[in-house]
């Protein structure tokens, strides 16, 4: 359920506009001292109201620590819960929310499995909002990776089809102008991974590292090295050929495999990608159903919302990158 | 590890020249009565040896059932162990295989893991022969699946960069003449997947598909809907707009989300893609490394070897879609 | 770790110093309303305070609710976190106890698991305070059992060896005057339970019961129906022979079984006790070592302690049950 | 469901009367090579046929290994499957025992389990024989933590209320001359077991070794250290005080603990009992139900059976802890 890893997992909990959003890890290592600092840092990068391309919700994301620590701040064993506390909640009228599922949107979905019970209000428990204790989760195993030599980096690929930083960012302002949204690509790539990560089959890496990707809302794809490119090479130009490096580390001459064969990591860069959908929410006439009346439509979808996530999801995308990492490491021994 | 599922779970076991390998599965409903004839039947999709464009090894796969039938050969809710004996086993001479890992196989990444101990014959549990009990499990959910209205069908979608079939055909072709190999994408449509399967979060139907679906060797993508294509799409073209039909069901007008949203199903036809690489044996020389000597080195992989997978995959993936379905639904209380 | 249950599962966090103690839940049924103030009574029997017999540390035990409720207090589908603040925290001066373990408690283990890192106020997260979490998903599962009839109740069936209950407060008195300590047996039964919940094998009734109730501090046997004094019949007198009652219903003459065949329940009342040790914390100054000055020494526990938890411990083993059993229910689909 | 552990863990399947039973286990250390007389030996122990006391199903229990080791007999890394074939299978007529549910058998409860489609024959999952994978799981982890300084050794400490060896062996006599069945209780004891195995809470030694131990048909209780026997004591007996012994390592002058405080363990020998019923296969007429006529019946058990399954039961015990033994130390990386 909202539950995942093994070694080192955690539970995220909490809806949009819920007394509190969370996170409870299991598996920090005893002796970790965390940088809370550099984790609000982190956090930010998330955090909506930066500019004036997302979101007007200006929450500070201020984190508050209930367990897991002793006196000292250090990490002590027993499970870290870590909340944010949502400073909007339980305001404002839902009735049309309620009524009226919005395209794209896991309102509908809701609707069919939790009833007439669902949290309505800012999405409930499918708001991005909950993107927010991922990256307290991610944050600290980054933290923990970066002891270990091993550094995580995503960055938007590609915005509204376009892969220049100025094309990309003229994009999102066009369809904000429009009323519409865009959705992008998001490249990850993760250095200094040891080699031997990951399991066969269904404990993979890349079987991991999908279950936590996909677990962010509006990913819609999740490829690895040359990926769906892949599928158009020939194996001559796909394989990637050993070699000795000059410090005899065997190595490989490029890296289709995106730093994995067989589910287990290689050592060379762990690579991929991630497909993110533009924002279901905006501003242009949308049809819709009246689940009440049971009738087709129209809906205008009310409040400014980000004409576009990638950017605040490009730190998402690392903490779960950092969270299968650290845990898949953690099994097999690699942190010692 | 090698095994996936919550109520409905199996284990996949075995290597390539092991005496068996095979699946243990448990949540098969009790009084089922598997069709076996039917099973063989999908089974031979994946056989090899079916043409003159697939690898010469020719095992009948041939299951035998150890338990979890009663006398009468009906599900009596113990776990079902299935195997398919391995009639070409431990012979030959896997010393250079052994020395040199194949560019694009899990040689190297086994080493890595095992050591000395790893099963080197045949790609010891990294063989593509492991996706037959694979297929026996899903098998079995096809049929459960049946049942309740849920059909599953994948296809190639594309072949060494052609859509069209002459051309798919044609590029396996002249890869093989090659000694090369040729990759592709397969796509899946599964049909009358009851809406509200899936759980948000982690385990939501994207999480579930995408960790079975990267426990086939060569997958490299997992796309659902419209996936990489939706980050090029704007909201207003990527939502797909609610109405009633006129059975008064609510449908979407386009399915861009393949079929979910939030991770829960929405009744709607559940679509995805994967990203097959080319397989990784050809019989054109490659830079590889000699582990024993400890110098870079030339290998031709021996035998013949499948130039294309991509068409024995296309069961593997159904396999794979039925399994997460089946045992999704059976969560939801949705087989009952 | 901290967490268990499949579709009705929950996680425990917190030490006895951290800021907070709680529980988050996951799998309670959408449309549930909590009633809060009959949680508050069921967490008062396990609050300590209630009378001249058990520790001075008086906190309410005070509930707060972060998530998985919807605007009207009803279940949404969402994790539900519930905390208690720590009121009592941080405080005093710990050196003796990070030094010299308590002979019986966890700080020796706590010591040799976690190292410097461990939390060492108040037993850190090995404290009988996180009980509290633990009745709190216990007291609404009892809520939820209520509603489809089924009923359980502990009890305390002998304290230092005494089974009338004038003996047993006098062996607590005693005890508390020669500042030891006494513990006890705790018998809970359970009514209403329907026949086939649990699974064969290591996820039976006995199995799960077995892996809560190992969870409370303390206890170190458990046994259901005639348990150990079952060793000591013959077959002729241990089974219960089955009949036919009035209403055509299939029971047991008698239920040395306590209810549970094979790991599944019979449909008769589910019987275990409990065997719960004397606390460890007692005046009585004791043998142990100075783990920093590598000594044997002596220890005199100070500040007041329970003479006895049993009574305290009698709602936490309910508390345990009722998770297990609507857990094992849910999975059977008993609760539809 | 029939799979238990992490790091080690391990599916058992099959059912008295299939064409085979066996056991799925992952986890094995690559390079390990299992000594299979050794575990001959040890399943010998299991085995019926003995003596003129037990059971006259004489099956050699012969394993056969199709998967996990590479061809040179070493494990190689992927999931083991053992199976032993069952050669006394499908046989008889079962009608009586379909019908009428023997009193103190799982019968009952596997029809209102699995209904029509349960497997009848011998008992079909429900059989003791099932206990012989379980035994080839704890005989290859005996195996291995003998290799680590681990020993595990169980014994019967009564047969039918006796505690002498003699009077125990003319309590099986009499009550076999009558045609009825005796219980017991089996001791075993761990030696050499790390300190720091188990965690806190509900993965603690206890709560492991207990879901394990309830896994064995017949047992109805499990009690660590003084068990029962501490709630009659004051703490000031039931305390184990620590001291440093001569080599300066940290021990207990008691161990009423049984080796574990706070779920983890302590370093000295972990020590349990566990209370079997007697065997409820009586050649005494019982009263029951006939299922199909919906009456009140007589039922007379046909054929041989064990008067007494304590003696078979002690390799079964130590093979349950061995298991849960091993799996904890893997996860507290106790055997590098």
């Amino acid at each position: 359920m909202n539950r995942i890893g093994n070694l080192f997992n955690f539970t995220i909990w909490g809806q949009s506009h819920a007394p509190a959003i969370g996170v409870t890890i299991e598996g920090l290592p005893t002796g970790f001292r965390p940088d809370w600092d550099r984790l609000s840092a982190f956090l930010a990068r998330r955090a909506p109201g930066k500019n004036d391309l997302s979101t007007s919700r200006r929450e500070a994301d201020k984190t508050e620590v209930l367990s897991g620590l002793n006196p000292d701040g250090i990490c002590c064993g027993s499970p870290m819960t870590v909340l944010i506390w949502n400073t909007n909640t339980r305001a404002g009228d839902y009735d049309e929310l309620r009524r009226i599922p919005r395209p794209g949107h896991a309102d509908y979905t809701a609707y069919i499995k939790y009833g007439a019970g669902r949290d309505v209000p800012g999405g409930g428990q499918f708001s991005g909002r909950l993107t927010a204790p991922l990256c307290v989760a991610g944050g600290l195993a980054l933290q923990l990776l970066a002891e270990h030599g091993v550094s995580i980096q995503a960055r938007a690929a590609a915005i509204g089809g376009e892969t220049d930083p100025e094309a990309m960012r003229h994009a999102v302002e066009t369809a904000k102008a429009a009323g519409d949204s865009v959705g992008g690509i998001i490249e990850c790539i993760c250095e200094g991974v040891p080699a031997g990560l990951g399991d066969p089959m269904f404990d993979g890496m890349e079987n991991r590292l999908a279950q936590v990707l996909f677990g962010i809302p509006a990913v819609k794809g999740v490829e690895f090295g040359a990926g769906f490119g892949a599928a158009a090479l020939r194996g001559s130009e796909n394989n990637d050929p050993f070699y000795y490096d000059e410090t005899d580390a065997i190595r490989t001459k490029t890296n289709h495999a995106g730093g994995i064969l067989g589910g287990i990591t290689t050592g060379m860069p762990l690579v991929f990608r991630v497909a993110v959908k533009p924002t279901p929410s905006i501003g242009i006439e949308q049809d819709s159903v009246d689940l009440k009346a049971h009738t087709n439509t129209k809906l205008t979808v009310q409040g400014r919302h980000d004409p576009c996530i990638v950017p605040r999801a490009v730190p998402v995308v690392e903490a779960a990158a950092a969270c299968a990492i650290y845990d898949a490491g953690k099994e097999a021994g690699a942190w010692i």
